[in-house]
């Protein structure tokens, strides 16, 4: 590879000839190689743009930057929002953990890039724009990282998460209509128990769904939260007053969300509070979709020797070995997505715990973890919804010989004859392998017309 | 031990003659001797009181309950909720994971303290009123305890834990106030950062904890969904149309909070979607607080080789070998509080996963974390504020100390002569053992004057 | 209450008159008001007295206690460990995170116990035994209560844990033998496959076991290391030369345990290691037991519209309101102890990762989670081995006619016909509700007589 | 793009024209959108090259498979290996929790290749290869995926995680040797305590390492277990009698590792007991990485207001607004590393206690977390121990002043005038702001001569 001499306050560094990152970029390439590279989600490098753009307008706005300088980093930023630039952000995320590494790639690359639109040559002659001091200009890393994670983030939930989410919901409560006339065994520590209707149970999915999206929601408000604004500590040194307002107001724009400035800006920099919060309710959507699925799997399970009350549709051969056999795999990738979330959920929160004075200094971890949690949950209900629940039939062969046989039915007698002897009656149907019905006349507690009228599945759901 | 004998419907039990408990009951404490005794928690008990005493009422009005018998029973529940009978549930949590056996401890000793009540003699005779076909009546455990569940939650929540967070809330912006004008040095990756006002870093404190009281309440709508009217698995057989609704205004009535009917009882059974909301905002507290406590707890370092910029109270020796020495042990036991609380979360997300079909199974492990989580949170808070917050002071000497000799006040100078100068000056007066303002002068980039007009702390915050 | 007045050296505090504990003890009873009182691990109090125990004899060897001395701490010892002083350590686990409060409890003990069964009047003079420079003589918290720790959580390990699962292991060995030869169909995905025995299904849960418990003695070594002898940072300051080894050496004395010196005693006293290694296998043993009970409720489940493949033992009533049901409680109650223990994990390594330089201060909340787990998994073992798993039963019917209806038995053809003709024949006996042999035929695959000569249950296993 | 036809059981397929995966591998690649593309670790086919190597000579022995047969699918099998097909394996871990659908993308690139290397053209003729018939001849996805799990991690953790740590390990050892005789103050509680060496620290640090390596290393016997054999359900049916020895004595001699038939195959497909047990390891490691790392961080803070005992290499600019900063940064990237393995922990944990029956089905899950600690841990050793460790300097003349100015030197005068008269000495210079010494003499405890005699750090550690 052929190289350039770039320079930081440390010195020079060689960078590829061909990128346009500088010194402090090549630096984190060289001294962090862990994992895969570029595993900063790219999320994060398009917030970055909208930001870089809103604050060039905003410093601009209030007398600091040329309105030539504005403009070509803003021309920038939009090569870098159209995904123009995706492969000169080669960083990872086990970098410095107030993502300054990330910051100044951006900032880098701004300048760089500037140089060369401007008519300069890549590593000739210094670039018009100064990556510290016009694009980073009334910013420090610990401010704009933590608003890059929230319009990432949020956009994300917004753009990808809420609208799966929703489709799922809607799926499940087309569903619940549906199935709202197919009685059923219910099933309760997994044994027998009284009648319900396939509607039902798909309604009580649709509403922890309902309940989860709800929960996400509220969330929203806090995660809209910018930290912007708060330069270094906090406090805003180096940012003319009313700096974090106009930046937002810019952001807003260019995104389409309504973001607005932190209530606390030293909360903002050293916690992160509202990921927190926002992952709360993604786990918590994703503790619903491990039951979901589960069930779903569950009575779909056979053909021949397991519920087999649902048939879900036959999207693979299900076996290298076994011919024939087709399997719930869209549940089991849901479920391996939720147990991911789990798993996400500790570390966003060991992380979040573990900020110090000004800072917090897992950002990166947080943030990576946050988007893979909302991308995941988001392409999973998408595609349990399409390839699984969509195409969910009842067999309802099966599960009119499961009610005919239960001894649950049993139930609907307490109200008459009293808790003791129904007992009795589904004991005896159980031990000698009768129906309720005939171990009811036998015990002469009941006479055949008496228990028909008062055992009727149709009734009792 | 002297023993009576109880009957169940699978046959003959010997219990503790002196003992309100019956056959059921007395199978589980054989059956499951996990853990100590009696480790399902009180309030769980007692919020039965509240609900068995609803449902008495709520039957009493439907028609299917004597007066008698509601009144009796009704009185029992008085005894239950004052605490009188708490000697008479000695179950674990590691029973069936429905509670069934909690319920019919319940069940069990209403029974039978209402037979002792009306004349009879324990263990002599039938009482007045059965356990399940009365004070049973019109519910299950399936959907009993889960709504004792949320009134034992709801109740801890409003009772002890949001006042606690609240008086913690409280002191810290106290301090906060107080602090204001006492400005120090900041701290970015543990390195010496700008200024800020001690009262700045405090009020992050605060807004950690009013944007996490803000997430606890937002859960209370939905923790104050209650399961009953649902009964065996949602679709509320044996209960009268209409039995959810007054049971909740009874209970209302006598517990005194807004509970309401949960929207969907099949999710109300089968999964346990608000208490892991709940618990979530709890988490989120424990994260913010591992935070600030740390914090705390470092700043107060010392009192010689530490940081030392606060002094908080002395409480008790610290050292049993090295006299003299006082640590930040309020801070260490509420950091001990929220990894327990983290873990906690862990097991309630992974229990309220694992529900089947038409029933959740880990109902007494959901409930025991959650009730311990707000518990320690609530009287780690109180201690926290109480006996370390609220007595914190200024070390004014320390915190002029580390102020005046900082380095990081050269990012003052960043908007007047840029970056890479700025950069120069610190770094030399870092390897010189210099002054910023020496280093400034000597290098030639600003006169005495102009350098103590630009770099003043006081006007940085 | 009535109270006398003790004194340490902050001051002098109020002690209720009948306790032998004295200042120090009182003001963290006082301070740390969090959860209930007494929740530090009554087994950490009677390692504290093998612990004090050996140390004063050391400190005689070592000239630097008197004879006298020496007998009436050791007399107090086994009065402590003997049980007979259980209700003079009052303090929790949300204390000081070195656990130093509870050291001056047992130190504060001691001397005042010493000096009433030397004559003295509680409250009255001075003991002869001084809690600092006496009991706590060559000592610190700091080495003491890891040393407590490691003693209590391998005293329960042998004890409890181990023999438990052992127990249960043994248990299932048995059946696995006793079911060699029931030949049912296999599940994979939750789907028919080939077949197996019921023997080896059990042996596969034999084995989990068989590896778990190899795991937990894997980490036995590491546990039986002492911090004692490390002091307040693990130089041993204060401690003659061979304390370590000599108070090591009694311990071992009288516990009867292998115990030995720290490799490290400044990461014995500043990590927890040992604990979080051993704590890992009960995870591991956790994780499995939860494959395992999950696996023999689904089994079990029917009685009617379940799987139904064996039966458990019928130990409770299962319902308040369905009469006659049977539940897989005991599976229920270790499913919940497992959820408990997973969440622990998360609690003891967050917490043992949060030491700093020579201290971890989170030694409380490690040690009761560790012993939670290990308790609770000795008993949940016991418990499903006896009351479930001993109990269990083949419901050879039931698995006949599984068997028999399988189409997964196909898979015995691919070696004959290849994978996609039998694939045909499944699918073709599934769509049109045939046996496989019906559909073999049909479509001129195989002769009768070779179809059964190669599709023969028994001899796919 | 251009397509061509592939058939599978389900019927047919468009496959892009110039990849050599089959129908199965396109089904799921458009039925599991799921995260980015081909996220199934390129590990985890590598592992697959040796297998599928090892079963066609295995086959081939056992007379089940011509040697041509055997050499053509062996010569695609190298290619895998070297990676030249690298691009040929597009699916996503989030698909069917076999792994069969990556199984059957091997099966196919093998068939489809070999089709081609015989001189076939892609897509038109049948493959002198059957993906089912004879590339997975003799084997399931249900055996081949977790014996593919098995070697993939092994050989991560013997070629990548092992010598990293180990590097690390040497790096701590030989900074504890450089630095025996640097004596410093100690802390305790975060408070300052008796002297220590940064040698004595550094041991502790080098000691957890060595610990927790030999933790890992005690799970290398289970982890060598391969399931290979099993076929289906773990019963080996299809499989010739000692087909498991004979595959996995080629896989041996391919990978130059030691692995052997797992003890149980029920267990091995059903379970991931190992990597339960081998993850446990690595999430002791990253607990005690997280105290190490923490702690360097904190003793190199300053540079003028932190700790500053120790100067860490100057490797970027620490900030894109403050200038001459330096931070911690690899210290950041390891914590964030070792936080993100305490929830992969969790997500493993749960995953494998998730199995149903024969098989668990969150088996691409597990091995995806597993290998990305394993391959971050040690990447992260490598750069901590490379970019921090190595160039670790103590700061002399920060560390002498607070030793210097230390009351905790004062423990030294326990065992001669008293643990209280210690106190007194102590309590009174901090309030005071004297020496110790002057103390001790203005209070008349000691003489000058007699105090400096005793009170010596360098006897003290």
């Amino acid at each position: 590879m052929i190289y350039r001499t770039e320079k930081d306050t440390l010195g020079e560094v060689k960078v590829p000839v061909d990128k346009y990152w500088g010194a402090q970029t090549e630096r984190s390439r060289k001294n962090f190689r862990i994992g895969s590279e570029a595993s900063m989600p790219i999320e994060i490098i398009h917030s970055f743009g909208f930001l870089k753009k809103a604050a060039a307008h905003a410093n601009y706005k209030f007398g600091l930057l040329s309105k030539k300088k504005r403009d070509i980093i803003s021309l920038v930023c939009d090569e870098i929002i159209e995904e123009k630039l995706n492969d000169q952000f080669p960083l990872v995320i086990w970098q410095t953990g107030s993502g300054t590494h990330t910051n100044m790639n951006i900032n880098e690359v701004i300048s760089n890039r500037a140089h060369v639109l401007t008519g300069g040559v890549l590593g000739q002659g210094k670039s018009f724009i100064h990556p510290n001091d016009d694009v980073n200009m009334s910013q420090s890393s610990n401010d704009t990282f933590p608003t890059a994670m929230h319009i990432a983030s949020y956009k994300k939930l917004i753009e990808k998460t809420i609208p799966s989410i929703k489709k799922l919901k809607e799926t499940l409560k087309k569903k619940s209509k549906l199935f709202q006339n197919v009685i059923k065994i219910g099933r309760t520590h997994l044994m027998d128990a009284t009648p319900i209707t396939l509607g039902q149970e798909f309604s009580g999915y649709f509403s922890q769904m309902d309940h989860g999206l709800d929960s996400i929601e509220k969330t929203l408000d806090h995660l809209s939260e910018l930290a912007i604004g708060g330069t270094a500590v906090g406090t805003g040194l180096n940012a003319p007053k009313g700096y974090d307002a106009k930046v937002t107001e810019y952001i807003c724009r260019y995104t389409g969300f309504p973001f607005k400035i932190a209530k606390n800006k030293f909360e903002a920099l050293s916690s992160h509070n509202a990921m927190v919060e926002s992952h709360g309710a993604l786990k918590q959507i994703a503790v619903s979709l491990i039951k979901i699925s589960n069930d779903i799997r569950f009575l779909a399970s056979g053909p021949r020797s397991g519920i087999g009350e649902i048939f879900i549709p036959e999207n693979e051969p299900g076996s290298s070995i076994m011919p024939g056999k087709i399997n719930p795999t869209q549940c089991e990738a849901i479920m391996m997505v939720c147990t991911q979330v789990l798993g996400n959920d500790v570390s966003i929160s060991m992380a979040a715990s573990s900020g110090n004075y000004e800072l917090n200094v897992s950002k990166p971890l947080i943030v990576y973890n946050f988007l893979q949690s909302s991308q995941l949950l988001a392409d999973a209900c998408t595609s349990f919804s399409s390839f699984c629940v969509k195409g969910i039939k009842p067999n309802n062969q099966r599960i009119k010989e499961f009610l005919d046989k239960s001894l649950m039915l049993v139930t609907a007698l307490n109200t008459h004859i009293g808790y003791e002897k129904s007992a009795e009656i589904a004991k005896s149907a159980y031990e000698n392998n009768k129906t309720l019905k005939e171990e009811a006349i036998r015990l002469g507690y009941l006479t055949e017309e008496k228990f028909e009228k008062l055992v009727n599945p149709s009734k009792m759901i």
